[in-house]
């Protein structure tokens, strides 16, 4: 696999680039895309960078019906030396087979996924922005699309990458934003899929989420889908706690994604020598720590907003307001860690950062 | 909406239709599909009937990454007087929009649904099998497509009809089956998306059933996804056990699908005067009821099989043999009265057919 070569078939026409005070995520893509197709005699082929396309799909494709499909999102980033970096891009292409695995959608070779991500980020790298806090964002994701109405894994899948510039998260620097508990609807639950990120634990998250923002939360907290008692994550972020001096977050217990910020920030904390647990959180024990003063800051993890200060949590009849509503000391010092060593400000000592243009050949 | 005509564009060559004894479910499909669309501003429009066609969709397009889907399947089946006609349509098209409040698309106008299947079926009604227990399958499907990554609900659907010549599901008569109850994997949960018809609820049961298949068992029996005792529904069916003469099934609880076959089963046992209860049903009552000799049939039901006894049930170790592996009489009587009506071979005193030619006018 890692031996077949990558097609490249040039766009003829470039598309105009959004100006970069106005990029808003996820709505304008690059003029090209990475297709692969399998199919069960073939395995994984036809490698290809294409302009980018419509698909043409059967609409009896099992996508349509039985959801099987998963995603990744990683970002490239510009330092102020016009080099382009990726961020830790290999935990991406480990975290699509580990969903692979989870949906039945055969695995893909981690190392040429990445090939294919670097060798589309260099063709299309005039569209990664360079004004401050604007990156490019990654999508790889796979497809089930064989024409079939039976419920069973798919014979043919199709792989994909496409890519979005986007914008600055922080306007006007980092900010933070009130989070809603979720008591009603679940996200996941263990025996689920809560630990791979597919289409479906999206999908069953837009009502909540609708719920929220009706009422002026930006996110919802899940907790656990057995007792609703455990802090799981944010919709698309984990979270931390700092409590009394010492750093919590959720323990990775089968419903919660891996999320590779949050293992980001653990390592640095670590590194930094700052006491830090993985374990159960019960809301029960934050509202206590809040009602006592000890719940100091509290943040969400996550590809597309690095660092997310939480200011204040509603629960149940109950608004706790978190550090005053401002972003905790430690919540920034992370920010800033995370986000200079992407933008290779700050030296990388963890060997996060991969830069694309130095290729590895590929035959 | 319902004022709305639907255009018909027709297909200029027709396929060849498969022979009724090969026929092979959801392989083929007929020679026109419908299609409808919708975006925030129009509401659905463009109500169309176009030859079966691939879809052409941009590669953001939402379904592709957060699932948001909705589906439904139903039968057509042709009578010994070569009439069409439906089972209890309006049930699907109820259900479809129970389903799309789930997942925060809009509804449709459900009599206007109707009419778009009954046209459908009308104009493609050379695909409607007349061998003995073959029937056209409908697949209505809403998917979304906007192409947008940020994780919201979409602002463009496509409302789908696609229809598939089945053949019969018992070549050789009724036959039992042989069903694993599910201990580590989990479909639904209370708060989840189990009570709707939506793909991810299918891409999470795959793993599971991969594994039960290799195992020799046809398909898996969920357990609730809380505590793992009570047993929800089978993969795509709802179940029954027969227990000292009365008939139980797991009451609707929030994470089993509502199948229109169940209801039929209930109202035909109500009219029958036998003894039936939806409540709770544990497996651990199933194992004693099995020991001691008193469950008598158990058996799934859904559109594809109708009615499926179930012959053996694998728990944690135990071979429970219901009924020596048999069809038991009730679950025969329920399946030859259910398809007797389905085909017109017998009176229809619930009103459940609808049949397809008697047009309402549509304008
Ligand atoms: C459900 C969920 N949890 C957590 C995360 C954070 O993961 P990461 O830090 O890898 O972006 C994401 C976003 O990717 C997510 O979708
Ligand atoms: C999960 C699930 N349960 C039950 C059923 C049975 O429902 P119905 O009788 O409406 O076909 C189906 C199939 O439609 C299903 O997919």
């Amino acid at each position: 696999m890692v031996n077949q070569s990558i097609r490249v078939e040039e766009s003829q026409s470039r598309k105009n680039k959004p100006d970069s005070s106005e990029l808003v995520f996820g709505r304008s893509f690059t003029d090209h895309m990475f297709v692969m197709d399998y199919s069960s005699g073939l395995g994984w082929h036809n490698p290809s960078i294409i302009p980018y396309q419509n698909l043409s799909i059967d609409p009896a494709a099992m996508i349509f019906h039985y959801g099987q499909s998963v995603f990744e999102g990683l970002k490239a980033f510009r330092t102020q030396d016009g080099d382009i970096q990726l961020f830790r891009p290999e935990k991406n292409l480990q975290r699509l087979n580990h969903s692979n695995e989870r949906l039945v959608i055969p695995p893909i070779d981690e190392e040429f996924g990445l090939e294919a991500i670097k060798q589309l980020v260099e063709l299309d790298k005039e569209w990664v922005p360079d004004a401050e806090g604007t990156s490019l964002y990654i999508r790889p994701f796979i497809i089930s699309n064989e024409p079939y109405l039976g419920v069973a894994p798919s014979g043919h899948y199709k792989f994909i990458i496409i890519m979005s510039p986007v914008g600055s998260y922080y306007k006007e620097g980092i900010n933070p934003v009130k989070i809603a508990v979720e008591n009603k609807y679940v996200r996941a639950v263990k025996g689920g899929t809560g630990e791979a990120k597919t289409g479906g634990n999206y999908a069953s998250s837009l009502k909540a989420q609708e719920i929220v923002e009706k009422e002026g939360y930006s996110q919802v907290l899940w907790l656990d889908g057995l007792e609703k008692k455990y802090i799981e994550e944010v919709g698309s972020m984990n979270v931390f706690f700092k409590i009394n001096g010492e750093v919590v977050t959720p323990a990775l217990n089968g419903s919660i994604l891996a999320g590779i910020t949050r293992d980001s920030v653990l390592e640095l904390l670590r590194h930094w020598d700052i006491s830090v647990t993985e374990r159960r959180v019960s809301m029960q024990e934050l509202y206590e720590a809040h009602q006592d003063g000890t719940l100091e800051e509290a943040f969400g993890s996550g590809t597309a907003a690095v660092i997310s200060p939480i200011g204040e949590l509603y629960w149940d009849g109950n608004h706790l307001n978190i550090n005053e509503g401002k972003t905790g000391e430690l919540s920034k010092k992370i920010y800033d860690t995370i986000t200079g060593i992407q933008y290779g400000k700050i030296k990388d000592p963890f060997n996060w950062v991969v830069k694309v243009g130095k290729k590895t050949e590929v035959k």
